[in-house]
């Protein structure tokens, strides 16, 4: 299986937030922009490994200023590594606001999947390069944010998590 | 109000084709993806003139390959020109099968959006600036199209209808 | 197969426009209506055939007066006449208000499905029998509509279409 | 306030099955059905009043042969007689098989309706007017009906309810 | 067939009111709760009878105060007693104001479902055991709730309802 | 403002999986299950403060079995503890096979939201009292898995994280 660029699995998408997105403060729901997200990062994830894929995580997010009703969702989505049947995607959500022209930023996010083959079981996916000083960087971040996946669900023991050890531990 | 770059309304939207968008043989409905190309449409307008658009009219769509269950939708907005209140919006529309890595075209589109200021009443929208080629080539060809409109509107006469004229009379 | 009358292909279609339908201004999109539209075309097109079809085309469309929040879609759809797999379906559109009782003009349509074999491939359909004074316009037009549609798809040279260019050329 | 006909209430929807509305056999849920039909008959209901209306009840559904997927939904709903600030409405709802070209009963059913004021609380609504010999059987049977639902809802005592009495009691 | 306990297809659904399923009032349209409250009434069925089931009636409902936008809809569905292949559920709804920490009452309801076999034919279920005052009040109304149903289904002569025709002649 | 049991904020929300949710292997998606999650959060969340709630953060998620389509999701949502104007809740996840009456384990995890006041801004929550060990363990552990959101979103430095560094760093 030859190897593939991260770029090559760039995706994105734009919603716009309709009035059953939106809580009664007319602010876009957490679930309903998940729903989106886990759309989004699902094609890139497909685009990578050309396979349908599974979502196996989805890493902490924190949501930062609301969007609004009426307002775009605007979802980018690109693979950071892949593991040996596994990808991790990076996506950017911003709101942006048509009327006043401005991009305000609403999260990051990692989530986690799995590709399948035609029996739904996991199956090999080719080895993911990054290019550009930030695709590196999410590349090597990846190592660490796994360790903390894998402890969290309770699959490592902590001391044995040692790129995440390091961020506590000061030798 | 200052004239914009049909480039700067650029919107790309992506979808994955799920079972009720689909008829018994697994083919996206043209209605669904209208609704899809709708949404995209009214993002690039907005994008364009910072304020609430409305659709005001839809060229012919006519729809090759269909887009089949679990593909991808992959949608490509863009101004071409603008006119007093309103802006032509073109789109491109291909189906992607992520499991044999192949993009196919469904059709390209031309939908018209007005803008509205906040009484809902048409507001002026600013000049569009087409920059490369093909920018320019469907600039121009956004007279011949609203000529082609406003016949089928049944708002002016074949014979006013100079542009149009031309494709039919070879002088 | 036997001919089949145009009436017998008749489809009404009532929805409320619910808040999810509306843009900021509480009017409906474009995009939901079209997709409604397709729905009670495709059903028109299936009782003429009795198979499945799919939307092969979609024509011009001008949308007037917008249907607002609370009111009532009404579609009418009806075949207007067969070709060798397709058929042509007009549409006519209004909004209801129940609370004023009237009823104004939103747009008319035409949409053009292909009817499938049990294989998703086209397959003939039974010719349409026009019998009140419109049903024969609107028959009689479905061949200069046709030539349009060719047209604009770029499957037929502006000359060979000898009944649009008869509006554009008087002798 | 002037009283109106019956039949101009008349109201008829038609659906496609689409894969969400099924069960695992491909047939349309109850629910989803239902649904369907309040709509249909609020918008009937909405025709008689020219006002807000709210579902009040909704009479005994029994339903019989199963709608298929990819089968049309056929709804037929009218008026059958107005009390004071509500109206009953009877609907008829078929299964239309496009393929095979047959059409199979689905249900009857009677809801009822309240006609709301502008601050949401009961306002009178026109007397309605019968005219065929079915929509007289259906206007003098609303009485019965209602004391059913009287005494279902707890509101009247079996022996109150002479219309209904007289079916049980043969004197 | 072992019997099983009534208790054991004891279901709680709950659900927020959002946009798309109120009127213009902010109040949630009959027809969606009763999407619900079949998705609800469905899972109760499916624990009882383990195996796929089908809406065959829906008795009489009346709805009370109607629930509010944002407010929280609390379905409690029951099986109260099985026949051969059919159970009836007996399902209490209430909307539940969060600010204000109330819960109110909106309808008390009886839904009657079919277990199916693989070929989608009626199969025969376990009987249903009552423990508690209320779930045998409830086992013992089910007969003439059965009675009824079979009379407004033209299924049964009132002559022969015993059970419901004591509620009527008092001897 | 008077503290309140963890235990009155439980909430039981009980879905079946329809083709829509899921991907082309029948699985229920990441993301549907997310906005099914988020409602049932959102409903535990304000039940406690009595107060619009609006999801401020999720952590990490990790799906087991994937859900299947015509099975049950059933989720449980209870606030383990409440800090100045957020709660975290808990929920657990299963995926009931109704057929085989067996019940299997989906995932578990944890969201904080975030009580406005009328204008949308934070406002004091009541304090939240554990009673059963269960609910002690998990108000014990928040504190834990705060300081790892604050990390984790950037607002905590590793070395300040006093409860997570122990994890990492045995003295």
């Amino acid at each position: 299986m030859e190897a593939k660029k991260v770029s090559s699995s760039f995706t994105i998408m734009n919603e716009i937030v309709l009035p059953n997105d939106t809580n009664i403060f007319g602010n876009l729901m957490g679930g309903r922009l998940m729903y989106w997200m886990d759309i989004a990062a699902a094609i890139a994830a497909g685009k990578h490994c050309n396979a349908p894929v599974m979502t196996a995580s989805v890493d902490n997010i924190s949501f930062k200023t609301p969007i609004k009703l009426g307002n775009v969702v605007h979802i980018e989505a690109q693979i950071t590594r892949a593991f040996n049947t596994s990808m991790e995607v990076f996506l950017k959500v911003w709101g942006e606001d048509p009327l006043h022209q401005y991009r305000y930023e609403s999260n990051e996010a990692y989530f986690t999947f799995v590709a399948l083959d035609p029996n739904g079981k996991p199956r090999p996916v080719p080895a993911a390069v990054p290019e550009s000083e930030s695709e590196h960087k999410l590349y090597e971040g990846a190592l660490r944010r796994r360790q903390l996946r894998l402890i969290l669900a309770g699959k490592m023991k902590p001391d044995d998590a040692s790129e995440l050890k390091a961020l506590f531990v000061k030798e």
